[in-house]
């Protein structure tokens, strides 16, 4: 048979079953899917293994475990209020009503992302409502791994210096009062959001809001002992290395963010990976002009600098 | 050009190569190689590091490669005769014919499921013959998976335990012997699955057949020596952490079963992490609470716990 | 509703934005993004932590660090210039017009790789030009991870003997004078492809490229020192056992070449991950023939070595 432009193939159509709706794509779903796992990733086993070998031995274990503690917690409060308090219904200009998002009926409809009320000057709307081609389990699941990563993030200003049994009570506490408001504002349809700001992928939501809760929180609890800050040696570069991989996952970060995997998800990827690369070079050689050698702790810090300047505007 | 609803896109249409036939959906294939990945992932480097830092630290090599020499030894026998063993013609109630999956011809064509002889009062058959739309490489290739990491999982039972030697005989002759019979029963168009039993994930056939397979293993092998009951410290905790991985593999095995990248994969995902983390927590304030604090391995076998139990039914 | 065979799914129609063109099969286009993103991980944190284990401990972070600086690096002068070198208009037999692809109107573009001009007796163009339904973006950083892999793979033959400044100056140059030359005169339309050379995923481009390479500057460069030869025990046999983790790659290298995700794909899948256990285990057993104990070091040379061998033919 020759290749054919009016019959749809059988493996494409519709209805074939009850979990094939019209609107699913299942590329698209696979590749949505596929991008939540690297942001996954990126925290844990990533970041988990960052934190535990960046501080001092004794604090490792503690580290890391605040770390997978924050991502099990941030799933839980997510589906059970969260998610609906940062992309449900208004309640507020900054905050949506809070409530489950577990019930079947939820999960398997078509995903969808307000609109804003903004129009150009000829009268259309300026962002239309978003409706990507895959069931709604998919986007809050996508969203549940940024806002664990978010939390892990903020976990990293208060590696040795928080009580494990404080963490467990800030983590939900910090969620539910601080993250889902950035969120709502920015994503969902809140007051930021219909003024026009556009926070492509997590630029405000995720690194200023963990940056700003990181250095309040930083400043209430307190330094470290001073006998911990004259020396802090990392207990293993090595590993710390790894860390690498989250650039990966920010591949998958920025690359689900389209939620297609279309055109914008290709650009994505590519100039999310140019810019971790430009950043960690230009650090590197400044490292050999002014101290004549490299150094691996500036080469990481400038590949997560180039990362973080990315994430705003990696499709544009 | 508008958006049209009766010209099949170029992208889609079938016989443009021989490779893109009718039957083929690129994004279920996309989707089940990655999830195949995914479990892969899991067992190598996953287990293999977990068995590695788990033991004590004069174990850690053998452990790690007896892992690893158990995922390569599952392939093959897989592919030579095994696959065929589980999901092939009927031989016995309990079991298929064995032969191989290897010729071009077997693995080109559309992956096909056996069907139920169970019918409804209306006459309708319980479960149709699924025939996912991607090839047979793929389906051999995600069962493939499936029974290494049972293997591995059943390693765990021995570790510390076990002349290399040995494992290395027992791997094809427990695959051979015990692992076929309980996939074809239930999966494979056996009885237990003619009887209406369903197992969606592998409740049974994985983490039953490797739990009872480990204690009796464990009891013939025979307990550690006495000075190694004693004293059993882990080699690194750290990268005992790095298990957490598991889930993320998990969120690959439960989303890639029903075989395509459509809804129900989408629920599978989300469900799992879910449980992983109710049950991570749950293990976690249980530790708080009686022992006045939180325990890295109660967390870790709470999380464990939880995948297991999703296993079975993560997409009902 | 029922299946139809006419109406085209809305998820499906192109057209309905700016980025879902004609042209663009999105299953093709997330498998495309997500092996590239396994080729990735298998540099970085792959061979990072690999090079990092296997040397001695004083060259641990060295050598880790000097496979991080060249992933970046490649990325970098891949997009300024060396992608048109290896794949854009002919300036010479073997050699591309250097240019940047970096700009938004070639990286939005359907993806196209040159055909040959051989033919077959009857007059059909033997291999016609592939135009992957993706775009430019996908191809571009699908290719650029495989160049970077080459050139981490050819770090291997200088741990521990190469300073990493003239290391810096290194990565650069060999990447512009060699790997383009390699890459043009097979993949890139050539003068050893029009002759009818067949590299399927890169046999002779990558690792016959990075081996003489590596023998190469080995000699210039000279032996270790004397005592460092005498005793060379790796850092950490664990973490090298992670290396495991290259052959999942491997399975996203193989997989990715078909350009799509096709039947050919789940046959490279399939394939690839076959001829890694296959050469392990007999590399297993002639250890335990002839040494009478089975040996770690020889189970993942093996494994590498079956990686190798396959990787020219694995779609065959």
């Amino acid at each position: 048979m020759a290749a054919n432009a009016t019959a749809v193939p059988q493996a494409y159509q519709a209805y074939t079953s009850a979990a094939v709706p019209d609107w699913l794509n299942k590329g698209d779903n696979a590749w949505q899917m596929t991008s939540a796992t690297l942001v996954g990733l990126q925290s844990v086993p990533g970041l988990i293994i960052l934190y535990g070998s960046i501080v001092k031995k004794k604090w490792a274990v503690n580290s890391a475990f605040m770390a997978l503690y924050a991502f099990a917690a941030v799933v839980i409060c997510w589906v059970i209020w969260a998610y609906k308090m940062s992309f449900g219904e208004k309640l507020l200009p900054f905050w949506g009503k809070a409530g489950p998002a577990l019930g079947q009926k939820f999960l398997i409809k078509q995903a969808a992302l307000p609109a804003t009320v903004h129009h150009f000057h000829n009268g259309t709307v300026e962002t239309a409502m978003a409706t990507p081609y895959y069931p709604m389990a998919s986007m809050v699941w996508f969203q549940c791994v940024f806002a664990a990563i978010t939390v892990i993030l903020l976990a990293g200003s208060l590696l040795g210096r928080m009580n494990i049994k404080a963490w467990m009570m800030f983590v939900p506490l910090w969620l539910t009062f601080s993250y889902t408001v950035g969120a709502f504002s920015l994503w969902g349809g809140g007051f930021l959001f219909h003024w026009g700001v556009i926070d492509y992928s997590g630029g405000y939501v995720i690194h200023l809001s963990s940056g700003i809760a990181g250095i309040t929180a930083a400043y209430w609890v307190g330094p470290r002992s001073k006998a911990d800050r004259e020396r802090f040696p990392p207990n293993n570069v090595l590993l710390m290395l790894a860390v690498r991989a989250a650039v990966d996952g920010v591949a998958g970060f920025n690359g689900g963010d389209p939620y297609s995997a279309n055109i914008d998800s290709s650009m994505a990827v590519l100039n999310t990976n140019i810019c971790a690369a430009t950043s960690l070079l230009v650090w590197t050689w400044l490292d050999v002009i002014f101290f004549d050698k490299p150094s691996v702790i500036g080469a990481v810090q400038g590949m997560i600098t180039g990362l973080v300047c990315i994430t705003p505007g990696a499709a544009k």
